[in-house]
């Protein structure tokens, strides 16, 4: 999902009331971004704490390539990594993935050996239909045991119509997993598959954006999130419960028409452009979270894993391994004299780190957003948007003089500072 | 001022909560437009009901060229265009133009000819300095007396330091004016000079904005912005008046990044493409039009005349006038089954029609943004932003084979539909 999404960040099509709300009555950050340009490497830098650099999980190690795990990828975060859920798990809380994981295909690496207790969905993207016995349908797990295939049975998707009941799989098991944990303390990492491709909305949904399917698959997230949201209100446990909402990379707009809305920035996922990073980043807990607050300092999801210690008491094994980012707690509760340190943001691809945000400023040392065969195969992750020099074809070296913009004056990224 | 620039569309630098205001308390239009792609024929438009073809200010006879009333410029509106102010003056409205006129420098296109009672401001823009008996600063008038020159006295702007107190004597004019007309009915027409170059903003905002400059310009407009709403408050008249918050063009965005932002659309100010004209359009009217309206449908600055006749009773004395638009007020006081009618949005370019939208649909029939030399003496209205053969340096011809796209999928205008 990208920034240019949800209703609140300023989206024509204003699909998203439920998670507009959560803005209203938390806070929404302005200057919210992924840990990387694409999903795992994101994602496993959220439960950790760690730069993708650190974990690992980011590449193939080529310069400026980035890696996902396929279901045909070997590899996966190894046991040496803790995430925040093995930490919290030692204090008593009960821990749920439910859809994608997607942090490798190794056993270690399974939600049920990285802290949490329960699992339903899959370890890899709900990528198919796949009809051959070398690359079956995607496996769907219900904890360590498999309870289906993607594109079979409930698990279906209907590439035609658009019709999956996916997303509503994952909130209604959400719902029961929170209604056996009310009495918590409970940690439900809720990751549902859209708005990913391939795209599918359940059928209450099919047709009712201006957006088309991608829109549509946006109310079905939304719903989603306010059958959650209703569900805590329901059991009065609203004021005891940390939300935070976001996405792990910016909208695919390398896929055409049919992807999310990078608002005003510059390209779109896969890129160290500001689209390809720039998220919605809300967070909700009434009566401890002020309502209403616009929280313009940049932060990261490698913010979370440091904003859950902070509210838990929660403490990392090993405190001589090297974190990236911090507590965000101070700022959200609006602690006197509270202030968000100076956050760098750090802008990876593969091996490379191709571009920096400290403050307003943004430098850029690489530049690249795919090459024409890629393009030809994938599509542009830029299109209808061209700076010399900027968005380049081929990786492009800019270390003796890097790309500087002010993102306060031009978030866009269209003048680069002389 | 552009689409993107309230906070309300989504502006990360949250720089105006009065305007943001207006909308959560009123009826926000995702889709509105302007008139025209520049401020003269734009206003003329809004005043009369007219595409600009029809009023004759728009152009000076180019194909394709735009044109404003510079100080030096010859001609006006002339005498046989109505505005609504006319006509709402006949039904006993007292009526009132402060800040920036800009219809023309004849005797019958000034505001006291034009169906305004009162006149603060200039018939032009407040360029300068100058100082030369050829080309002196622009004049000030308050109704016909002139009272100053902008750059001099009161009305001085500080270059250097972007300080300047033209949008507070506005909008402290406009408080002495809803004071004085209290017991109504009236019609101010409050057009601050605000946000347009040369930027000045109040001393309390000076850098006080991320974005700059621009950014304090923009607070000192919401300000009084915030000052005009919360007098209709006190006088407890808040409820008998109708208010309308929009721009006459995009953002000047072929300035350099200290202008205004499109949001997620494509180019700005001067062109066609839709970060051209796509504005801000917010109705408030506490009572009468229900607080939070979300409106999509297509609807302009034309349709401010036809929505302030269906309010006031109004009628045009010459009905055989071809006029353009359509009242808004049904949708906006959601009357049962109020649908706007297909609202087809023209975009002109000079004499050429260069684009249509009808539904979800623009078709572009002639493509240009600015010939190199203008670039180089103006800046880049699509800095950042490249689609081959649509953002075209010459003016393209598409008759044969118009470039259309689906604004709905496509809000930023860059997946043609083959």
């Amino acid at each position: 999902m990208g920034w240019g999404d949800p209703g609140c960040y300023g989206n024509e099509a204003r699909e998203t009331p439920n998670i507009d709300k959560l803005a209203e009555e938390g806070a929404m950050f302005t200057d919210f971004y992924s840990a990387y340009t694409v999903c795992s490497p994101s994602r496993a830098a959220m439960l950790t704490g760690r730069l993708p650099l650190r974990t690992g999980i980011y590449t193939d190690n080529f310069f400026g390539r980035n890696s996902v795990f396929l279901p045909n990828v070997t590899g996966g975060m190894v046991a040496e990594e803790e995430t925040f859920a093995e930490i919290i798990a030692k204090l008593g809380y009960r821990n749920k993935v439910i859809g994608k994981w997607h942090l490798g295909n190794t056993e270690e690496s399974f939600p049920l050996k990285q802290g949490f207790h329960e699992f339903f969905g899959s370890n890899a993207n709900h990528f198919g239909p796949f009809d051959n016995i070398n690359f079956p349908n995607v496996e769907v797990y219900r904890d360590d045991k498999m309870v289906g295939r993607y594109f079979e049975g409930e698990y279906f998707m209907n590439l035609t119509t658009g019709e999956s009941n996916l997303t509503r799989l994952w909130s209604e098991d959400a719902l029961d997993f929170i209604e056996a944990n009310r009495k918590g303390p409970f940690f439900l990492y809720w990751a549902a598959d859209a708005t990913h491709t391939p795209l599918g909305a359940h059928r209450d949904f099919l047709g009712t954006s201006q957006r088309g399917l991608y829109g549509d698959v946006v109310r079905d997230l939304d719903y989603g999130v306010g059958q959650i949201i209703s569900k805590l209100r329901e059991l009065n446990i609203e004021r005891k419960t940390f939300v935070f909402f976001g996405s792990d990379n910016g909208p695919a707009g390398y896929q055409g028409i049919e992807s999310g809305s990078a608002g005003p920035f510059m390209c779109t996922k896969i890129t160290t452009f500001e689209g390809g990073m720039r998220v919605p980043g809300i967070f909700w807990w009434p009566g401890t979270i002020p309502a209403g607050q616009i929280q313009r300092a940049p932060a990261n999801l490698l913010d979370i894993f440091h904003t859950v210690l902070d509210i838990t008491g929660g403490e990392v094994s090993d405190c001589s391994k090297p974190l990236d980012g911090q507590s965000l707690l101070p700022i959200l509760t609006d602690e006197p004299g509270a202030k968000l340190e100076n956050n760098p943001i750090f802008f990876y691809r593969g091996t490379g780190l191709f571009a920096v945000r400290v403050g307003d400023y943004k430098a850029h040392y690489y530049t690249w957003t795919l090459g024409p065969l890629a393009k030809s195969i994938y599509g542009d992750p830029c299109s209808g948007e061209y700076l010399e020099n900027f968005t380049t074809e081929e990786i492009t070296n800019h270390t003796m003089q890097p790309m500087l913009f002010h993102l306060g004056r031009d978030p866009g990224e269209s003048y680069p500072i002389e």
